[in-house]
């Protein structure tokens, strides 16, 4: 590999075969060196988990000058960190993630796999970014989205991120109209409504399929979904800081509370 | 099920035989009618993927009067879900997860089924706190923790938390000196480091095992980490926006970059 490139590592949670993942890497070797590490299965909505106890395995299948693709049977958050520390023969300059096959906005970051991969490799000091469309669709088209990505990426390379912040970039869905442009903003309030369907198995015990629909109460101009259903492409610069900051002065009357045993 | 008590839905990730488990189901029944549902197996690391694809089974497997218990083969997040929605005959008061066999403090959050689950149930508009304690050790000891756990239990069924808000306490393990007292605090900067080890398996291919310590480069005083190595419990007022807001601002440059098709 070329060391004056950028070293570009590519994953997504879609399983090697997703189409949003080629577009993804076909975009990225435009830019550097790529490699590539995919999940063998689809891992949706495995979120941040990682293989604490299982074997992991990653298979080189594919090798050409400035490109070399991996499979491995991990999780993307396990793919993120194998990568970077073993099959690099540098530390990348960046991760991206995707494209997903779903939109990753509002509160469905917690649930995502892509999203993982991309908060994995910004906690561990690598810049990072996710691209998700609005389309679930495996054959969803992805042409209308190279001079966004390819913007983004390229500003990214240059300028680099702050310490700690990473992008989630949605898409959405490729319409009559082009896209507007692009809204940095926030992630949505809105959720996840499950139902569970019930069902009853050969042996007659009951058994649950959950099932949902995405409810949205917070579409504000300044959020990533306004823009997603006005027809912008939504970055949102996301951290992996939990803490309600706003609450910490508030509730210091916890302090107050006994703890002897 | 006496409907003037509060209904506590009990939940963890170190499977339904944990000490830690079998405590907070002890304690949390002197304050209300609880409904446990754990998992079938230790679902440590599983962060927050749920099932979308599988069946999902919870068995009722002990009944009293005011307390239920469900084992469930689901995640975590799975076990929330299907809890509140099927098998709670009302809307809990209050969801609680653990004591967590391992500290769930600083960015470990992000990995944790049992801060999982504490998230889903505020995703959802439920009253929920999460209790870890910083030891793995299956045979800890956690009855120097009553008068903390009911004393902040007790707090939050009076007075609930902020909308978004869930709680993140963590306690120092029991060491010769009683707990100084509680601090609420912020979530530490710190970050497993991970290094995988390379063994061959009787097929002569190479497998790696995920292995990592815990380091920390940001104990300030205002940390959870501070905290926690300073006897003290840490709780963490903990939300599910990832946004970091103070970058929206200055990246405001990237709504010039061009999205043309």
């Amino acid at each position: 590999m070329d060391k004056k490139r950028p070293l570009i590592l590519v994953t997504n949670d879609d399983g090697h075969a997703a189409k949003g993942l080629c577009k993804l890497v076909t975009l990225m070797r435009t830019l550097g060196d790529v490699v590539l590490i995919s999940t063998d299965e689809v891992m949706s909505a495995k979120s941040h988990s990682c293989s604490i106890h299982n074997r992991i395995y990653a298979k080189l299948v594919r090798e050409e000058l400035g490109f070399k693709e991996f499979r491995c049977n991990g999780t993307p958050v396990d793919c993120v960190k194998l990568a970077y520390q073993k099959l690099c023969d540098r530390w990348p300059d960046l991760v991206v993630s995707g494209i997903n096959h779903g939109v990753n906005a509002a509160t469905t970051v917690v649930y995502s796999g892509t999203i993982a991969a991309v908060v994995e490799a910004c906690m561990n000091g690598l810049t990072a970014i996710g691209y998700s469309l609005f389309s679930l669709d495996p054959d969803a088209d992805f042409d209308h989205l190279d001079t966004a990505i390819l913007g983004i990426t390229q500003k990214v390379l240059a300028e680099g991120l702050p310490k700690g912040v990473c992008l989630n970039v949605n898409f959405p869905k490729r319409c009559d109209e082009p896209m507007k442009g692009i809204k940095v903003c926030r992630q949505a309030a809105c959720r996840w409504v499950e139902y569970f369907k019930e069902f009853y198995d050969e042996n007659g015990e009951c058994y649950y399929n959950l099932d949902g629909t995405f409810e949205s109460d917070d579409i504000l101009p300044d959020t990533d979904l306004w823009a997603l259903h006005n027809n912008y492409v939504s970055v949102v610069p996301t951290c992996f800081d939990w803490t309600a900051h706003r609450c910490i002065e508030p509730m210091k009357d916890y302090e107050l509370l006994s703890v002897k045993p």
